[in-house]
């Protein structure tokens, strides 16, 4: 037999490997500083080469797949418990172990070590040739801005619902929120395609009901629905969305991976918006061990060519901080290579009389989703949303 | 403008609901009894209506379409903080909302839930007609059986790495195990389509490698290729794989959906066994708030149509203990509809000398999965291959 050793040719994988490394800083946490570097000598295995380190020959493998640690910082962290230090640590990957395909992207992110303790991603920075390998946001701030013909303000978004609904009820909704100057109506996204609202009714219902109130109106709203489904129907979902004129796509990445935000984004036929949900991603962020809210919301949005980034807002009926909200803004406007900023969403339990609040924390730059809010300000929604509206200046 | 209230329209909704509902018990945690009921009404709204409930009127929504609680039993929870409680929450979802798609059946169990705080999935019982509406794992232990040609004995499975080697010496390697007596030789679940080991090439020479080993020592290893990529390609990518003669699909639901398995599962163009990988799951098995070792590996995995799941072994490098394990294995036989039992693979970190204590825990239908540890009990590969599957009766 063939030693196992002899299979390594430096000679053959050399040339492949450009050099240009992607860098990710973790938030680890152990008994021990020496606990600390073994863990982050750890991530660099798990992550990429699997196997045990002592046994790899000298030379490229070691040297460039093998995962490397760039920097240790010890931090503080509020969440470690008694007797615990934690560290921020900084490894870099090979572009070449990401490949150019988002799902092994994120495998070389978090794949494995999502399966061990201490381990938090905080943010990832991309080389600048990764990136270029993406398509990244086709839209984001500047070209949702230009399609809504909103030049300058915060924009008002609120969703269709309840479940239970009929297709033309809720096209009945749409219509009343784009009366009352509701600028993006997206479908809930729960719901997807049941019995008693399917897909095809819904989306040909509700991109009428738009177009006949922005026929009244004289506004820009769009409809953006809720293209989930099974696997290999939800691209041909987005294309008939497209052709009967809705305005954008809802997908939650959690549910369906977050390669289809990035197929979708590279496709021409589908150009339009992507509004990213975080159905099934809450674990991430709210658990110690996860990725944080700035990487998964923001970055990880960006990175998949998200246009805007939906997220519960702090002082809603969810749990996020504001400090964990205002991360993810900024995550969606860093440089990040050529892409454009992305709009964050804020959403989650908002009313009325939080709009000051929210635009003060968030700037003009914010799309601000009210859902059950705007039917309980008052009896009448089409005066509901046209209050909040008039609040957006 | 009409009234919201007026849009609800029972006589539409009603006929269209069958009255089954599926069950999913959470573990909820909370500072008081009163606000782990008042949590389990939440979760029945915010996983359905999504819509402040004393807005609903009375009616069908509010008694079918709402989640239901059906029962709140408190119990210990080892690790809530102190003066916390903790209580088994069950609750109802009409088959309906679930609907026959498979990602929305997970959005209703843990969708917009998973953002928030103190809510675990325990395990989720789905009813005789939801489950009818998926194909359910294929193979199983008896097919997989069957197409091994092995009646009895524990099967051994190990892992084709490390990333680094090009596609001709992975199936060199792949060549050694199976003349070694390895039954299933999988790639490693971080080598997708790397420029040094390109998909197709791979799985042309890998196939070529195993199938030439087989000849030789009349056995039937199968070589499951992984099939992870963008979204549009991972079917191509799987039609591919088994008309060159591969013997299983390697999916990663995590990075690429859940949905993937259930596709392949119903497309009789790709019958051959599923093994599920757990990267990017582990957040929701090792932190608080999430879903249960046995859910996300044993019952999620089977719903979708896995028919082997591969998980951290007790033991080994990662941090599942011998309960979590156990439950995951008995997650993969319990009685679910006509589905079949589907084969645990413990995983990660492996030595030989751990044979006797594992096929202890799990008993005969078991899937060893052995990767690194092959390749240091000894510097011949193949002999390592030989002792182990000596130990496997």
């Amino acid at each position: 037999m063939t030693p196992f050793f002899q299979t390594f040719q430096d000679e053959k994988l050399a040339p492949q490997l450009s050099g240009s490394r992607s860098r990710v800083t973790y938030l680890v946490t152990a008994d021990s500083p020496d606990e600390i570097r073994r863990k982050a000598e750890d991530i660099c295995a798990e992550q990429t080469v699997e196997f045990p380190v002592d046994l790899l020959p000298p030379g490229v493998v070691r040297e460039q797949i093998l995962g490397r640690v760039e920097n240790i910082s010890p931090c503080e962290n509020l969440f470690s418990p008694p007797g615990m230090v934690s560290a921020h640590v900084e490894v870099s990957f090979a572009d070449e172990v990401m490949t150019d395909e988002l799902p092994q992207v994120l495998n070389v992110i978090f794949g494995n070590i999502s399966i061990k303790p201490g381990i938090r991603v905080l943010s990832a920075a991309f080389s600048e040739p990764l990136l270029r390998k993406f398509p990244g946001p086709q839209f984001g701030v500047p070209g949702l801005r230009n399609l809504l013909k909103i030049p300058q303000r915060p924009i008002l978004f609120t969703a269709l619902k309840p479940q239970g609904l009929a297709a033309d009820d809720l096209a009945a909704l749409a219509y009343e929120f784009a009366c009352g100057g509701v600028d993006v109506i997206k479908d809930d996204h729960g719901i997807a395609n049941p019995v008693y609202a399917p897909f095809y009714d819904r989306v040909l219902a509700c991109t009428a009901a738009v177009r006949r109130a922005n026929a009244e109106t004289g506004e820009n709203a769009i409809y953006v629905p809720n293209i989930m489904g099974p696997h290999t129907e939800i691209i041909r979902r987005a294309k008939f969305a497209k052709d009967a004129g809705a305005g954008g796509y809802l997908v939650c990445p959690g549910l369906i991976g977050f390669d289809v935000i990035r197929e979708i984004a590279q496709n021409p036929e589908l150009s339009l918006p992507i509004f990213m949900h975080p159905a099934f991603l809450g674990s991430f962020a709210i658990n110690p061990d996860g990725i944080s809210h700035a990487c998964v919301f923001g970055q990880l949005a960006r990175l998949a060519g998200a246009d805007a980034t939906i997220f519960p807002n702090f002082g809603g009926r969810f749990s996020f901080s504001r400090a964990e909200c205002l991360q993810i803004a900024e995550a969606c406007r860093e440089p990040m290579g050529d892409f454009p900023s992305i709009f964050p969403c804020p959403a989650g339990g908002m009313k009325v009389d939080r709009v000051e609040d929210v635009l003060g924390a968030f700037g003009k730059d914010v799309m601000l989703l009210i859902g059950g809010g705007l039917f309980s300000h008052s009896p009448n929604l089409r005066e509901n949303c046209r209050l909040l509206r008039s609040r957006l200046v």
